[in-house]
């Protein structure tokens, strides 16, 4: 089956971050992407829905070919935000007695072995390929994976920074049409966590079924078996006022924002269902 | 923020299912669920996108209020296959030197400790949740992870069956509309996983927004902010035939699916754009 498969640090980080560049972040609407990390005394890997963006700090005007980080937004209570801060307080102490980090962790540089290590997933799917045969059938889809330390954001202004960018990220400019800013309470109570990325990998299909010679030379076949790509994409639908919503009818930003995400979604998945797939593992930027 | 959390063995099994049973297996188009496994010698969780469906081969008629198993589809390439094939190998072995199982693993009853212990993901995002401020924006969502061992499936009737299922789950009733049954090289090359699930969870959130009673009676507020939910869902788009396609138009029971399933995606979104949360680890049925 024609996957392609690119891995960082192998291949350029801009080529490894197709999937993102294809989507620009106000596009990305599967955002409940899967962070994955090590439960102390749990036989399986431990996974959380989280809410995340790529972007910088430092340089807020980076693109995707740039280093970007991972920020995730979740909550002071759950265990990826617990484990964190005591992964990243442990680390800190000179002194301490506590175990290394995970021995593989020195694979990496040691600067950047600070922290929780985790793995993000995110995926798409773009389609089904319906072809001849059954073992032939699969779906179009883009499959991102990173790898990296998170620790928590304690810098008042980072953390101001990634929560309007993460509002904007929902929908948007939406941040400066709440109320801001938060409130200490809210400041307080809002847990981030900063992920330094040191590895990811990304798997794609795209493009139409491709059936065995044996199978598209079976004339009956052809005149019996319908073949081609069915594709999906996902759509924004008519904004729904809440109880207590007065402003109506919806503002511009926002009815804006939902008819360029269908368009851009729809046209997306046609796209991927035109395009030829490369080599295996071959990249194409 | 009103998250509904579910948790296998704590609740019915059916419960914890709601996932499944309000996405039944032919509308279900999530398939690129992750499976994450321990990589030996690695510092990350592992993780692959995989095909999978809810099933049962000794009882075929069972549905999600039974307990069933999960089927995956990959390559026998992958690494996760050859993971599990050799695992499943070394606890066979009466003999065998190897380590034993991951400790954690007790916690489960013993006959279910064979095979890989792996993790299964799958999530979908239902809407925007737009809040008066930043902090209460949200998404709609339903996530589910079970937890369970992997191993091969080798009996040629259960692989069978498992690939009319997994191919009916792509289009409903595509199997006997493909070339079949498969040939000996396909049924070899072609690999599946059968995963006894011993744990599961579920995480979900609905409904409009929910901002505190500070923010609600400000007036000034309510006049300038637009709240509710921009409803979120997967579109089948119009099937697009494959250069050696002959089949003109495309099949009624292609069709047929196309439009089921859109309009049951869409229903689904505004349902849980206006189904009211209950209590936090309530269950509701």
């Amino acid at each position: 089956m024609p996957v392609q498969t690119l891995e960082y640090p192998k291949q350029p980080f801009s080529t490894v971050r197709r999937y993102d560049s294809r989507d620009p972040p106000d596009h990305q609407h599967e955002p409940a992407g899967q962070c994955l990390l090590y439960g102390p005394g749990h036989a399986f890997p431990q996974t959380l829905p989280m809410i995340g963006q790529m972007g910088s700090f430092d340089r807020p005007s980076a693109d995707t070919g740039d280093v970007l980080d991972l920020y995730l937004h979740g909550y002071v209570s759950s265990r990826i935000m617990n484990l964190s801060r005591k992964k990243d307080d442990e680390q800190k102490k000179p002194t301490s007695n506590e175990a290394a980090p995970a021995a593989a962790a020195v694979e990496y540089s040691q600067s950047e072995s600070t922290g929780l290590p985790i793995t993000i997933t995110a995926s798409h799917v773009d389609g089904l390929v319906l072809s001849l045969t059954p073992n032939s059938h699969s779906y179009n889809y883009r499959s991102a994976t990173l790898f990296g330390y998170a620790t928590p954001v304690t810098d008042a202004a980072e953390k101001l920074w990634a929560m309007e960018f993460i509002t904007n990220s929902v929908v948007r400019d939406r941040w400066r049409h709440t109320r801001v800013p938060p409130n200490g309470a809210e400041m307080q109570s809002t847990s981030l966590l900063r992920v330094k990325i040191v590895a990811g990998s990304a798997k794609i299909r795209s493009g139409f079924p491709s059936d065995d010679k044996a199978d598209t030379g079976d004339e009956g076949l052809l005149d019996r078996v319908w073949t081609g790509v069915v594709p999906i994409h996902t759509v924004l639908g008519e904004p729904t006022p809440s109880t207590y919503n007065r402003v109506d009818p919806a503002p511009g930003y926002l009815s804006d924002y939902v008819k360029g995400t269908n368009t851009y979604a729809a046209e997306t998945a046609l796209e991927q269902t035109t395009k030829a797939m490369g080599p295996k593992s071959k990249t194409d930027g």
